[in-house]
């Protein structure tokens, strides 16, 4: 079976460097010990090696094709959904009383991570049907939760979240969808639907649409947008399902991720497609918010996964590979000796750590937001502090690892030479793949937007600072250890540049001049998530140290020194060219605003 | 017709930046004045629009086909090389004695440029076949250009390049393709080669193949390595072709350029494939030479052309989407207006200037060495001075391009968002296309080792020495003009940055530690990379500065000025990363060399 992940680097990451055992104290995860999730691990692993990973290459040759009103996908998808449920893995984090393992999040990420890496054309199914599912439970009457929901986290039923339009893509307050109020409570729904992941296949009984549409006569812009129950098929008071006239228009055909369905979708088009009002009227974006954040996290992760299987592909070929010559005293190349493997090339080994750095980190990130989220919700006393340090990182997790994960591939492709780009090897398919990630869920310029133009300022600056708290405790921790002075240093030395840039950034946005605030939201997104990602690998070398102190058997020295060595990596590659970027977003100079007189031709 | 390239923009970089009217008044070229230049330009972009770009996308999504023996390409071909060969396009740049226009290399790679940025799938065989028939007119005898070239020339027959082996792609030394001698003085060619662009299809009444390998006995490695011509068909005494043991094993399946063959050859499985020598035994590699570095210019201006029909794709799109609000004082959203066109967003402002900053820049450095290439041949009594120009700028001309322009076609993608990512849209097919320009001719890892193992220390560096003058003569021009005084001085700015980190590198290489000098070769391309491209917009800058202060009424003002504001771009956002890189090269903390206690893993 070809390697896509570590599994020792994620027990490292889960239950070392984030101490998933302390969490496991709280009351609402007591039924779990570090054994039984490993052993939840190792059967979605299995579950991946067995029938996930054998069919990737598969369903981007042969990819989600609409016919004929249907959208056909893989034959195994059936099965999957179905395995899915049965290892419980779409109803993992929801609670016991909702059907659900009651996992923490961080194992639900971290068995997706798992899946995604085997073949991230098929956990989005489950993802989604579990978003969905979740604002359900979560908001809507509890009737409709006994309806969908039990079909649903058995893998029988389906779920999306639709949002998209034709005419309004993140533009959600041009949204035009309609619904218009019924005598018996329910509403008919009218409108189109695009991008819909997983919005239409044969292999699911039903499939349970959570919608954004306008009730009739409702405000405009987004304080008018409601929440609907849509399923494809209506459940009638006999139990039988009928036809809830949904039809499906086409299935997107896109670059990458082809064996995954991007529908678009047709509401009510002979106004018989009734929905089910979600919680009250008008509020249906601050419920969608619950599915948005979780699916941001999701993204990232999504990142961070394809970023791991393409950095063990190109290891393996780097391992593999002989070309060229060592290089000799003078540059002279070492004929007599004959090719050495490409993996001793001092270039090779950059692209290489480069990806481990980036995966690595992104992996961490995503495991960081998932414990403050389990925090969240466990820990009632401080939900507030836990939810403000998952608020700053949400757009940073769902960004980083999507935006250097495609840095990550990119090296990794590069690697294999010509191989790289050759339909023979599987690269180029990670590299098509994970070109997404940056626009799923709000592009990275959105993001970069919610970062700056909205947690940077919230609670008046309350939400920055108990972040940097936290990255300012790590450091003084790292400080304690002589192997990483010179690294906690460093990132030390970041955060005055982030005080210098807030400094310059803050009177333009007190100022009113708001698009000018914001119109380098994306430099300060890239040098925040190194900044953010430093700060994990700070805490994977103090973990790393300790362990190798303490000579920990659980782990091999050589793993814990290519630790160390890999944080000095990200700190001497990536970390270090921040101080540039931060100059770069303090300049006076304004380029980029329409009222220039100078624009692109 | 779509835009994917702006005529006036290549008019203003050719002849008043470059000045291409003050290298006509040499003799070598002085049949042919501005006016003559501007038609046959015309005539390619009328072919380009009417032969090239309609069958863009088709070729992308009905590939190039290896069955039974043959490859299939698409049917067009045949007429189009044809018709390039009546414009004149494959000869453009050879000696008239040779049959060619006698063109400057600067008109030919423009002609070029038009071709690929219309449709990158086909400008290849051209390009092959005019550079494997200046080979034979330049080193072998003269029997063989009566023999092969006319047939080239005219687009009947085509040409290749034969490198690479399964077992050595880049690593030259390694291969093993044989040549046994014949009584008769032709040779028994045998072996496999790989990755042959071009390498076989049924539209060219010949292949004759430039191909690499070693003459029984000869010494090892690259000293051993002889050039033959082999082709497809060999021509009997009787005129008539005769089949030469050829066979074509398969047709590589690519992520991009899918119309473009890439053929894997198999000479002489029979024992019956005739080669000819070109020049003399075990002088193969310097003579290809001449064909790799016209390929490496090639392959840089395939690099910019996609980059430029990606962003004119872009371009258009944000000036036709309306999507979401501009920004008010205090965040709010301008919900009263109505949706905005995306390009009034400073981040799709921003990602349009990098765009433009780099593709523009790039086509610039493109003619600037192709400029040098043509005074080299015209110019006798300075042809060392223009070759070391050249020699410095051809790794930095083929790479720059390619990984930027990487850089530059995903910033055009992201503004499209969701649709960026569909097969309905033309960018996606951008993003795969250019993808292989970092690997062409020697992946930017081995243009880098060219770069800094080479090429500065060559002539006790008077190769960086001369090309550092030039630039600081055009920083001089700039100091003058109140306009740039502050760009020239950032410029200036840099150099002291590269005498320092030269000042670390030097004595490494000095010790004889050569793996550790070039292990961050890399990023001194990058940083090199900038400079030269930044030293390209200032000159832009001077020459736009100038046709303002002269109101030169050939270009709009407002054209004008959108240089000088894309000029201060590069400068804010790209040329302003360079410290920390520099910084980063001069570290004393080594990583990544293969004695290191750490490894990936």
């Amino acid at each position: 079976m070809a390697a896509y992940f570590n599994m020792e680097t994620l027990k490292f990451l889960m239950f070392n460097v984030h101490k998933l055992e302390e969490l496991l104290l709280n009351e609402r995860y007591n039924a779990f010990d570090k054994e039984s999730i490993l052993l939840f691990l190792q059967s979605v692993a299995d579950f991946s090696d067995q029938d996930l990973y054998p069919i990737f290459k598969e369903m981007d040759e042969k990819p989600a094709k609409f016919s004929e009103g249907k959208i056909h996908v893989h034959p195994k998808i059936k099965d999957i959904l179905i395995k899915q449920g049965e290892l419980g893995i779409i109803g993992a984090s929801f609670d016991e009383a909702m059907g659900g393992l009651q996992l923490p999040a961080t194992v639900m990420h971290a068995a997706y991570f798992i899946m995604e890496a085997a073949n991230n054309h098929i956990p989005g199914y489950a993802g989604l049907t579990a978003g969905a599912a979740h604002l359900i439970s979560s908001f809507a009457d509890k009737k409709y939760h006994e309806q969908y929901v039990p079909n649903m986290l058995s893998g029988e039923w389906s779920g999306t979240m639709c949002l998209s339009e034709p005419q309004a893509g993140s533009g959600l307050s041009d949204i035009k969808c309609s619904a218009k109020p019924l005598d018996d409570g329910t509403f008919l729904i009218k409108g189109h639907k695009i991008f819909i992941s997983g919005g239409d296949h044969e292999y699911a009984g039903n499939i349970v649409h959570l919608l954004l549409a306008r009730i009739v006569g409702a405000p405009a812009g987004t304080k008018g947008i409601s929440l609907f129950i849509v399923p494809k098929y209506k459940i009638s008071p006999d139990q039988t399902l009928v036809n809830n006239d949904v039809i499906t228009a086409g299935d997107f055909q896109k670059m990458g991720q082809r064996g995954y369905c991007t529908a678009h979708l047709v509401f009510g088009d002979n106004d018989q497609c009734t929905g089910y009002l979600v919680g009250e009227p008008n509020k249906g974006l601050s419920y969608m918010f619950q599915m948005m954040n979780d699916a941001r996290i999701a993204v990232g992760r999504g990142g961070a996964a394809i970023a791991s299987a393409a950095y063990y592909a190109s290891l393996q070929y780097a391992q593999e590979r002989q070309q060229g010559r060592r290089l000799l005293s003078g540059g002279r190349k070492d004929e007599s000796a004959g090719p050495t493997l490409i993996i001793n090339h001092p270039d090779v080994r950059r692209m290489l750590f480069l990806q481990k750095a980036i995966y690595e980190g992104s992996l961490s990130l995503i495991l960081q937001s998932s414990i403050y989220h389990d925090r969240e919700i466990s820990d009632k006393e401080n939900n507030n502090h836990w939810n403000l340090l998952l608020e700053f990182l949400t757009p940073i997790t769902k960004t980083y690892p999507s935006e250097k994960g495609k840095l990550a591939v990119d090296n990794g492709l590069q690697i294999l030479g010509g191989y790289g780009f050759c339909a023979d090897f599987i690269l180029q398919q990670y590299y098509r793949d994970i070109r997404i990630m940056s626009i799923y869920e709000g592009t990275t310029g959105i993001q970069s937007l919610d970062l700056l133009g909205r947690k940077v300022l919230m609670e008046n600056g309350l939400v920055l600072k108990t972040m940097l708290a936290e990255i300012q405790h790590t450091i003084s921790e790292g400080k304690m250890d002589e192997r990483l002075i010179i690294t906690a240093k460093e990132l030390e030395d970041q955060l005055p540049m982030v005080e210098a840039t807030l400094a310059h950034l803050i009177p333009i946005a007190m100022k009113g001049e708001t698009e000018k605030f914001v119109s380098d939201a994306n430099l300060f997104m890239e040098a925040i998530g190194t900044i953010v990602v430093a700060w994990q690998w700070l805490k994977i070398g103090i973990t790393a140290s300790n362990a190798l102190n303490s000579s920990d058997a659980a782990f091999s020295a050589s793993m814990l020194k290519n630790k160390l060595h890999t944080m000095r990596f990200f700190y001497k590659y990536e970390l270090a060219r921040n101080k540039s970027i931060f100059k770069i977003i303090q300049s006076d100079e304004v380029l980029t605003l329409a009222e220039d007189e100078a624009f692109p031709d």
